[in-house]
């Protein structure tokens, strides 16, 4: 059976790039960049004043000049004016250094009387003080960002300073998400004594739709063989990613693999060496598309949509893997089976600014009520069954900024 | 002027609660819950096979009987079949238990042969083993979420299990934000020299977009009195949140406080010992509105937002405050101004599990080149002017999950 790093490094490996899309700036956040971002303009694009005060010429005070007739107001948003000699101009923060002007006096240090400023006497004048000179930040032409990075609401300002309304990032993939199984009834339909609700689905679309992709649709199949080759026929003719949750297990209703295989889907793994997750499969259709059929309890399937399809499809957009993220274990965990064992955890914060990872008991992989109080899980390795309290694990967050 | 703690307190001190609406469950993720979420049934809703095999009573096992005549087939979804005297049934995994059958087998241990299967002589059969009992999960009317709550993937589950279709969330208030300055050009228009990108608006609305609020929009104001007056009054007249970047400072055109005191808009502070951001601004309007003022750097505005409008805005929602997160510095950091500095940090993790914060010098708090690359922004009080590497200090994520 296949270990967990074996098990992600096959999906990796299977996974093919995005095509790209190009989206208004406005709609980009959290989206993948698939170009470079570069200066549009020196940052800042001028001399910039940093004070309200008044602005003059070195040479006039090293000449012993203290009032100023003032010449003109100047506000951010004005052109230059052309400073002329013995005078100052009114400045407003933000606003271009008046062209030969090179001195900045804050306007609570100065006197204005009679259509003149004058500036205190004990103040120190400092050539070029407040202001913050052009292209200091970044010159025209620097690569401010690269492909692969998710879009922050910082990037935005840095995409809008640049001039761009329309940036191109990774395609979002068309994600069909497959519940299977005759029990499932979806909320609001009358339910019978046998029947349960239909959550996975819903809920994997939701984890996805909390990573940035949007092209999430659902669809429910019951177990018949020739429903599910011609459903899942379609689906295949017109998607890049099938998530299907239930059918993978060793009962005679479990038609999901054969049928699969029917459809030219390469199998490249089914089980891993891991619980919850343990019966997960993996395969790519006959165009490139990724097959993912998770384990139809609930637990597993969203540990196994985290652990396996998140990663695909940030490598799909052309995402660097993240670095990895360690916790500490507040309490003692103990886990017998020879598996890799991921378990929800609450997360807290302590004073010594470590991550405390509180492991939240399942009651089952069944059992996703108590999986609202928690923010991830940690992966203990399947070599050691007794984990003590202040071992240090990888952590994995269900949403990661 | 007002420390950031007491400035805090004033804005949430500020702060009504705002109403509630009803959204789709499958539009509802990350949206404030504004109600308890009940279960709708026990979970499981049945006695639940957990293997594919057989099942029978354990009477007729205790009496000697290891090979049982196939009943019949009993599949997840199906309705409870009635085990017959010395009789089994085949069961698939997800299946309700049979009624009068209370043992089961996995198909594994069995050899099926003529219409009968036979259990493994060394198989030791335990009754109730590989069922997951009715109700031990939860009973039916257990409160499962409580109002306040952001609803996460894994609530999903949860609320579609009780069967609901739609959930009452807090309202997403409308909110406009507001960029003021002459200076100021949108991208994709042209820009001569003295002028700059219009971005704090940009970024505040994807930075609250990415906090789950969508309903902002933006609109960009010149620094005239009459037309700020105009603009504001229309804006305070049908929104519930106003979020202004620019004219706070002390210059001729930042007319943005005496406009507002015109609009009744009730000041509530005007200036917080913090850097970046000092010229923070903060009222009320005559209807309850909640007006910020943000200082017009992009790293002060991004700072303010974050800090001041967001806890506003999770307060407004019913939200519990969070625990405070801290973080390692990994370096000295000297701030000599008697402020709170808001240090925008990159973070990572160590192998004790901490949250490691590098310190991201911005040249100026107008250099929004470099907030690309940070996570968030760490709190270093105002008491103190030199920080030694490994201090634990208060991080503050741009976005927390």
């Amino acid at each position: 059976m296949l270990t967990t790093g074996a098990a992600l490094q096959a999906v990796l490996a299977a996974t093919p790039e995005f095509t790209v899309e190009v989206v208004a700036v406005s709609d980009s956040t959290g989206r993948i960049l698939a170009q470079s971002v570069v200066a549009e303009r020196d940052q800042p694009p001028f001399d910039r004043v940093m004070m309200d005060g008044i602005a003059f010429a070195s040479t006039d005070y090293e000449s012993g000049q203290r009032e100023f007739p003032i010449q003109a107001m100047q506000a951010a948003g004005d052109p230059m004016l052309s400073l002329q000699a013995g005078h100052c101009i009114e400045i407003m923060t933000g606003a271009a250094l008046p062209i030969g002007a090179d001195c900045i006096v804050p306007v609570e240090r100065t006197t204005a009387t009679d259509g003149a400023a004058t500036i205190e006497a004990d103040y120190e004048v400092k050539a070029r003080r407040f202001v913050h000179p052009r292209g200091s930040d970044f010159k025209v032409g620097a690569a401010l960002l690269q492909a692969g990075k998710r879009i922050s609401p910082m990037d935005i300002a840095i995409i809008e300073s640049c001039g761009l309304t329309e940036v191109s990032v990774s395609r979002d993939p068309v994600i069909r998400v497959i519940s299977t199984g005759n029990e499932l009834v979806a909320a609001g339909q009358s339910i019978a004594d046998h029947q349960i609700r239909m959550s996975n689905g819903p809920a994997v679309i939701s984890l996805l739709g909390s990573h940035g992709y949007k092209r999430c649709s659902h669809d429910h199949i019951e177990d018949d063989v020739d429903t599910l080759r011609e459903r899942l026929a379609d689906h295949l003719s017109n998607s890049e990613v099938l998530i299907l949750s239930g059918g993978v297990s060793m009962g005679k209703a479990d038609y999901v693999p054969h049928v699969l295989k029917d459809l030219d889907v390469e199998v490249i793994f089914h089980k891993v060496s891991q619980r919850p997750g343990k019966p997960m499969w993996f395969g790519k259709g006959p165009a490139g598309q990724l097959v993912f059929a998770l384990p139809g309890n609930p637990v597993s399937a969203l540990v196994c949509c985290r652990q396996y399809v998140v990663p695909a499809l940030l490598r799909a957009a052309g995402v660097k893997p993240a670095p990895p993220e360690f916790a500490v274990l507040v309490s003692n965990v103990s886990f017998k089976p020879d598996l890799t064992c991921f378990q929800p955890v609450k997360l807290t914060s302590n004073t010594s600014g470590q991550v405390i990872a509180v492991p939240v008991k399942t009651n089952t992989s069944g059992d996703f009520a108590s999986l609202s109080a928690t923010d991830g899980y940690v992966e203990l390795p399947r070599e050691q069954t007794h984990f003590d309290a202040g071992t240090t694990v990888f952590l994995h967050r269900w949403i990661a900024a």
